[in-house]
Formats: structure tokens, C-alpha cells, sequence
């Protein structure tokens, strides 16, 4: 019998191909077959992202994916996960290129329950584009107790209001048409003056801008907006106060 | 006049050294000072992870930090900072590691409050525990337009609870001595059978139980509970239904 192939879900992270892990970069430079997504106008920024990295006789596969969110995409990822199953199936290691995390809102999910069942299946985490965010904005995120939520902006505008009301701190992925509803509810809040936006964290094209600048016919899916905690201050009664200054970034930041 | 030096934030990752990523390891590898927090009891675990990669000739800066949580960190971060700013003033490029990712729970922000003013300052972010967690359950953790809270176990038990109310997916981090308290609020919110348990993942003393078979008494600080998200089911009425099985973390989950 065959001994089966094994499939990775491979966090490739953001978009700098310096934020692969070393794990993640040997499974990909030793790996006889990758898969990736591409979209409907032959963009495939997966591939994108570690095209330095592959080498010619690697086996590519790749995924047609539909954008329409009103179409289904389970047919496509049945035709998917069909094609790499033949090469597991006979033995061939598949690694499925994931854009960030591919446990954190991945369309690799997908794949995972559709294959995991009948081949041996690992999980390569990576650097979450929410991650990479803070790192860029040059914040930090959260400290000590604070609650940090992760909140997709397509969520209707009172659920948004709730969900944001009760955190310290928050990042609100998958912006693009939605940003202005976004944005109407964090000033509603208050949050406007504590609000960072970023487009494309660590890609070529990354943007960083006020986000009182931001044009909502400019946004694209990959934005997000964070806002990070305000500082626990006080908590040894040390007489240590926050103050707010101009950060590199153009924002005022609270900091010691 | 000197150039002054730079400040790394490195994120190692949450304990395997192959999930360093490529950045962390060539800055790693090249800067000539390394920092990183060394515990009362004489513990690095920072260093530890990646001690493999370390060179003789680095000079290397351990810095103690009290994990009495009654005592103020901020002395033992100013003589930190005061150690690092010796180095940067005279052009000398100093790396602090910090486990998972600095910017998110991560003690290294006290340290760049206090020298990111003075010293030109990149972050490099780097796996957390939270998503490496996931990879090892084996689990998702976000769909779509799913919310996620990562959440401070040591936050009291109403407002505990009010947060777990209201989120589609949750992380508990920091559990340690308020398992016990968080296992409650969990089984009254009526989540227990979503609940995942893991200790120190990606470490060589991973541990991942049953949350029933969990002992208040061996729970470590570096623990932390998982609740991934129900898969939102039927959006496109194409008569899928979600089905439970037997995973193979002897947890049942929700799947296709």
C-alpha cells in the first residue's frame, strides 16, 4: 500500500517574503507540489509573495477562486481539493500556500475539511497581516488585562457599534466598501483620535495615512483599522502619567 | 557625530525555533547585542528558544523583571533601558527577544516606550502563541465574518463572562492560576464542549488535555483556552450541514 502524501496549510505571512518562517520556508523549497489560490483576473498573490522561492520543477496547482460573494465557492474548492488529492493519494507532499495565518480567517480552511479527514494534514502558522499591522503602525496592541477584538467590518452597523463599545483595544479587518460605515461608527464611540489605518501591511504598496485623509473609493479589502489600547496607567499607584505626543506615523500616540 | 543605533523588537515566535522568520533570523544572526529577560529564578526562556542561532561573540544583555505581579516592573525597566541606550548612543544595533509577538501582550513595550523617542526603532513581528496554538488543536478559529476576543483570564469573573457572551470565537490567554475561575464562566455560558486546552504550544513540553481532565494545580501561565468558531452554516442554502466528529486531539469538532 501507498503510504499517503502529507498536506501543510502554509502560513506565508503578510506580504514581506522575509516574514516566512524558517519552517515555512523549508517545507515550501522541498515540497514536490504547491497550490494556491488565483483569482477570476489571474492575480495570485500567494504565489506572489514567495515566487523568489520556487523552483521550476515544482508541480503548481492552481486554485480558481470566485471573488462574487454571492456566488458559492464550495464547487470551486471541491475541484481543489480534487486535484490535490491525487497527489496525496499517491504518496506526492502538498503544501497549500496561505496569504497570513491560515487558521485566521483562511479561505484554507476550506480545504482542511475537506482533506484533513483522509490525509495526515499540518498547520504551518504565520504572520497574521493583524499582526504585521501593529508592527508597521509601529503601536503596541494591547498590554496586561486588556481585551483585544478582531472584528470584520462586514458586520451590520449596529453589531459593529456593540462589539466595539465594550473592548480596549480592536482591529477591524476586511475594510474595503465598508469603511465608511466604519468609520462613522468609531466617532460615534469617541474612538476617531485613537483610530490607525493601514492598506497592505509589509507589501510592496504598503499605505499608511490619517485616517481622517482616507477616501472610501480608495480602500481595498486588505485594510484595516487598529485601535490599539490606551495604556493601563496608575496600577502601582507610581505616579507615572500617559501623555499624548506626534508619533513618526503622523498620530498622536499615548505613551509613558 | 556617532550614528546612533537601532532598536530591534524580535519576535521569536511562541517557542519553536523553526518558527522564527526569515527577518528575525538574519537580524538575530548579524546584530552584534542581544537583550532579553531573564526571571527571578534564573530562567531565559527568549534565549532559550533561540540559543542555537547565537554566536560567542555577541554580547549578550540579560535583563531581570520581578514576575511578582505586586511589583512595579518600571525600575527594572529603566536599568533595561539604560543598558540598551549605552550600546544604541555609540551606533551599536541592540536586539531584544521577545516571545510570540511584541507588540500584543508583550513586555517589550515597556521598553520601547522608553527608547523609541531617543533611538531609530523596527519592530519585527513574529508567530504568537495564540495563532500557533490553533495550528497545534488543529482547529480554525475564524470564519468569515466571525468576531474574535482574545481575552485576559485574570480579568473577575462578571466581566469575564460578558465578553465570552457576545464573541463567535474566543482565546483565553494567561490562565495560570484562573483556569478554575474561566472553566466556570465557560461551562455556565454553555461552551464547554467547544473549549480547547493547550500548554506552551510549539514548545518541547507542549501539553494539549481534555479540558475536563485539566487539574487547577498543573495549569502553567502559558496556557491558554480556545474556542473556535461554529461554522457559519447554509449562507448560499446549498443544504450542507455541519456534523460533529471525533477529532484527533480526542475533542470533538464542528465540520463539514
Amino acid at each position: 500500500m501507498t503510504e499517503l502524501g502529507r498536506l501543510y496549510g502554509l502560513g506565508i505571512g503578510p506580504g514581506d517574503p522575509e516574514l516566512l518562517t524558517l519552517k515555512a520556508h523549508r517545507i515550501l523549497t522541498t515540497v514536490p507540489v504547491i497550490a494556491y489560490p488565483i483569482s477570476e483576473n489571474g492575480k495570485a498573490l500567494a504565489r506572489a509573495i514567495v515566487s523568489d522561492f520556487i523552483r521550476p520543477d515544482q508541480i503548481e496547482i492552481s486554485m480558481s477562486l470566485p471573488f462574487d460573494v454571492k456566488r458559492s465557492p464550495h464547487p470551486y474548492y471541491d475541484i481543489a481539493a480534487t486535484k490535490i488529492a491525487e497527489h496525496l493519494k499517491v504518496g506526492t507532499d502538498v503544501a497549500v500556500l496561505c496569504e497570513g495565518e491560515p487558521m485566521l480567517y483562511g479561505s484554507f480552511m476550506y480545504l482542511f475539511q475537506r482533506l484533513s479527514r483522509q490525509f495526515p494534514t499540518e498547520i504551518v502558522p504565520g504572520i497574521s497581516s493583524i499582526m504585521a499591522s501593529a508592527a508597521m503602525l509601529g503601536v503596541p496592541i494591547t498590554y496586561r488585562n486588556d481585551v483585544l477584538s478582531i472584528i470584520p467590518a462586514t458586520l451590520d452597523e449596529t453589531t459593529l457599534s456593540d462589539r466595539l463599545a465594550v473592548v480596549d483595544a480592536a482591529v477591524i479587518i476586511k475594510l474595503g466598501r465598508h469603511f465608511t460605515k466604519v468609520r462613522r461608527v468609531i466617532n460615534r464611540l469617541g474612538l476617531l483620535h485613537r483610530a490607525l489605518y493601514i492598506e497592505r501591511a509589509t507589501q510592496s504598496n504598503q499605505r499608511i495615512v490619517d485616517i481622517t485623509e482616507v477616501k472610501q473609493v480608495d480602500v481595498p479589502y486588505w485594510s484595516l483599522i487598529l485601535i490599539p489600547s490606551q495604556m493601563e496607567m496608575g496600577r502601582w499607584g507610581d505616579g507615572e502619567m500617559g501623555r499624548w505626543r506626534d508619533g513618526e506615523m503622523g498620530r498622536s500616540r499615548k505613551i509613558w
